[in-house]
């Protein structure tokens, strides 16, 4: 691509990355204090996060990144984006769902360029094909700048009941964006499958790309009340009066994410689409989507090693482990097949692939009985 | 019983525990340095050296009490046996197999007490009924009392390959006391299989009780410069020659088991009888065996811990878990069945319990590589 990052026909593009917490699947790595996109899963020593943001970086400079992170994350951030300036870590007093953090980005950003174009990605997910993953994010940029809810639709490779999907209509100029006609909740297996069959339906991955004019507009006739409070705290953001406002409107504001919030009333009225999207794409769910994606030795075995360090591993007859040695000790396995190992400083976890998005039960377990130092 | 312990009809009973290495199938938790008898694998915070000796305070004295071991295990036996007298540790310069170390015991013993009895056993056995096991060494002393050398047989409860085997013939004087006409080898599974149905064969559980003269004749009669060699060094063993002689002459003698030294020929003159036993015994040869003997919670979990800890262990939707938190950290298993998950400070293993036997070709395959710090 031979574009210049950041300005797009006029218009200059920002990444808004929401960095919540979450990862529960991925317990014992990813706890409540250092979730899922602090921790190097890419097979190499940048964490998700960090691989989020280089991965955007051939269209928006760090100036134009903007972080929405909790109190107890701002520090990692801020440490691990060290090119992202200070003012674009936007910290959230208290987590209310993703329509409250995406919009306050947008208010923001919308102070100083109302023009702009922004697109928000998750910050822990995985994507194997940076080149093939810009361009399609470029052709939403060039759909959202007509005006158009943009949303990035993964194609499907299975019929897998843990994702939304977006039921699309025909391509709209000639492709590839597709309208979007509606957004359709987790499905059942057996409606999955119809959904992978009939080619018209696509992942949702939560990644969005709008002006933030459109979008504001959307949240102000969908949402009045969350899109005043909104442009009440972004009025307030560089004043002496944030804290209070922040203190004052934050806890009011509505608990929802933006797909409920806007995005589906907006495919009622046709102003949603999608550019489907093929990069490798992976939300690392658990250990097993992990395995799925990291590079497998010939016995079908992954390491997910600790950023930096070497791993020490020994394996006997084993087949299709998923290891993470995060605790610099040795894991021995022996003729096991497609189990999973975490090792960590104060918590081992062993389970088999099949069962990992149960680690979960685990974590609740514990708080039943009162241990939630482990969580 | 109301025999007093020490005196058994005009002749000393000693105790002598040969407490060498070993226990790699219990790797990593048994190491080289740290072998399997120091640990405390017994359901209690007793090490299996601790409760060997405790289980046979009501037959010996702690003054009649001997611990054979390496210079590696010298200061670890010392402090967990505070009551046996320093000079009743013997420490070999090199191990040079079973039948060195007991005959240096019976050499040294038979210095006061060319009259005494002894029996030996081995430190890293589990027995469940203490009180059945004194009562079975009972009847083998009054057995040795009249110059047999008597072992103690214990009723096999499977055909298992890993043992060997007493082939017996009838009762002596109306029993429980039989005759040994043989020892037998670790048989294949068929064989095994006959031998148990046959009711003539117990396992060889390594444990015997003799006059120390009559095994130091048979000794002499068999091995007569392994007999010489001891008798050497047990004459110098109290002067300041000790040293000296220790150093030239252990490194010269023949490194045999006294199965093969002295019972296997001593069998056939019919010098050699068993006392059957049936009193829990378990020689703890891997963690299924371990898991095995410890109490099981109602879906058949196992938890061995370390000494005076209180575990910390989840478990969700698992059963037949033999687990090991050893490392002071959170155990967590989910969906696993019949698995084995070792915790150390700086080695984690997991292995299915019926692969347990096969845990030293991992310690194999460190030491290929060069990487023997774990071992």
């Amino acid at each position: 691509m031979s574009q210049a990052r950041g300005r797009h026909d006029g218009r200059m593009f920002y990444v808004v990355i929401p960095a919540g917490g979450g990862g529960t699947r991925l317990w014992p790595l990813s706890r409540a204090d250092h979730p899922k996109f602090l921790h190097a899963l890419t097979g190499t020593s940048a964490t998700l996060l960090e691989a989020t943001v280089d991965r955007l970086g051939p269209l928006a400079a760090p100036d134009a990144t903007y972080v929405v992170t909790g109190a107890a994350h701002a520090a990692s951030v801020a440490r691990q984006l060290h090119d992202v300036p200070e003012q674009n870590i936007l910290v959230e007093p208290s987590p209310r769902d993703s329509c409250a953090a995406i919009g306050l980005a947008a208010a923001i950003i919308a102070l100083d360029d109302p023009d702009a174009v922004m697109g928000t990605f998750p910050a822990d997910h995985l994507v194997r094909d940076d080149a093939r993953f810009a361009a399609v994010v470029r052709a939403a940029i060039a759909g959202a700048e007509r005006g158009v809810l943009m949303t990035v639709g993964i194609t499907p490779t299975r019929p897998d009941t843990g994702f939304g999907y977006l039921q699309c209509g025909g391509l709209m100029d000639g492709g590839p964006v597709r309208r979007v006609e509606r957004f359709k909740e987790k499905p059942s297996r057996d409606i999955a499958a119809e959904y992978v069959a009939s080619g018209n339906y696509y992942w949702n991955a939560g990644m969005f790309v709008w002006r933030v004019d459109v979008f504001l507009g959307e949240l102000a006739r969908q949402q009045p009340d969350l899109h005043d409070g909104l442009r009440r705290i972004a009025a307030a953001w560089r004043t002496p009066e944030r804290d209070d406002v922040l203190g004052e409107v934050w806890p009011s504001l509505k608990k929802i994410s933006v797909d409920y919030a806007v995005m589906e009333g907006a495919s009622e009225t046709g102003l949603v689409a999608t550019v489907p999207g093929d990069f490798g794409w992976n939300d690392i769910g658990d250990f097993d989507s992990l395995g799925q994606v990291l590079a497998a030795d010939e016995a079908g075995n992954v390491v997910v090693a600790a950023g930096g360090d070497e791993p020490e591993i020994v394996l006997s007859d084993t087949k299709g482990a998923v290891l993470v040695p995060h605790a610099g000790r040795l894991v021995a396995v022996l003729g096991m097949e497609d189990v999973v190992v975490v090792d960590t400083p104060d918590v081992v976890l062993v389970c088999p692939r099949d069962r990992a998005q149960q680690v979960k039960s685990l974590v609740d377990e514990l708080k039943e009985r009162g241990d939630g130092r482990y969580a």
